[in-house]
C-alpha cells in the first residue's frame, strides 16, 4: 500500500464529498474526532458535520494544489497535509486554504479522521 | 497544562531557534523524526538539520499568524498547525507558509518533533 496514493485517494474523496454533499462527510468522522475550523474547536462527528453544513455558502469547489503525507507513529495512522484553493459560488476570487488531517485506521481497512485543522491563508 | 500555551511556547522556541541558530534545532528532532519540506522527504535529526542549515538563504525571520493545536491520540502527542510569513534577508516581500508538527512527549517532560511538514503558500 503506497501511503502517498492512499493520501491522494482520501483527499479526492473528502473534497468531492464536501463539494457535492457535505452531510456525507459524517461517515469520515467518529465520536472522538476533532475539528479546528478557523480557530474554532468542535468535537465529534455530529457537531463537526453540523458546522460544515452550516457554513455560510452553498456551492463550493476545492481545487487541490499539494498533498503531503507521513506515517504518524506506531498505531497505523497517517498525517495528510493539503494546500489548495476554495472557490465559492458567486465569488470572483478563490480563497487559498491549508488543512491537515490525522487519519486513523478502521477495523474495516479504511481510515477515519481523528484530527482536522483548517485555515484560510489570507493574502 | 494548557495545550494551547504549550503549543504557542513550542512554536516561539522553534522559530526563534530557526532564525538565530538553525543547527540548534537538532535537539528538537530524533532518529525517527520525519520532515517533508516542499515535497522532499527527509528522515532523522541529522539529515533534517543538514537540510535546514543548507537552505539557500542565511538570515531569515518567521512571523507567526496563527497557531492551532489538538491532542493527537492516546500517546500524549500533540498536533500543531502554524501559518505565517517568512522574511528572507534582502527580499522585498515575505513568503507565506504553512507548517504542521506532530509533537511527542519525551521522558524529560518536554516534546520532540516526530512529524514536520512545511509548505510555502504561493500567491
Amino acid at each position: 500500500m503506497d501511503p502517498d496514493a492512499v493520501a491522494k485517494a482520501f483527499v479526492e474523496h473528502y473534497y468531492s464529498t464536501f463539494d457535492a454533499n457535505r452531510s456525507g462527510l459524517a461517515n469520515l468522522y467518529q465520536e472522538g474526532s476533532m475539528l479546528t475550523f478557523e480557530g474554532q474547536k468542535i468535537m465529534g462527528s455530529p457537531n463537526i458535520v453540523a458546522k460544515l453544513t452550516s457554513l455560510p455558502f452553498q456551492q463550493c469547489q476545492h481545487q487541490i494544489t499539494t498533498v503531503d503525507c507521513q506515517p504518524s507513529g506506531p498505531a497505523g495512522g497517517m498525517l495528510v497535509f493539503v494546500s489548495g484553493n476554495l472557490q465559492l459560488a458567486g465569488e470572483q476570487h478563490a480563497l487559498k486554504f491549508s488543512q491537515m488531517f490525522h487519519l486513523m485506521p478502521t477495523p474495516q481497512g479504511s481510515f477515519y479522521v481523528l484530527n482536522d485543522i483548517f485555515r484560510l491563508n489570507y493574502a
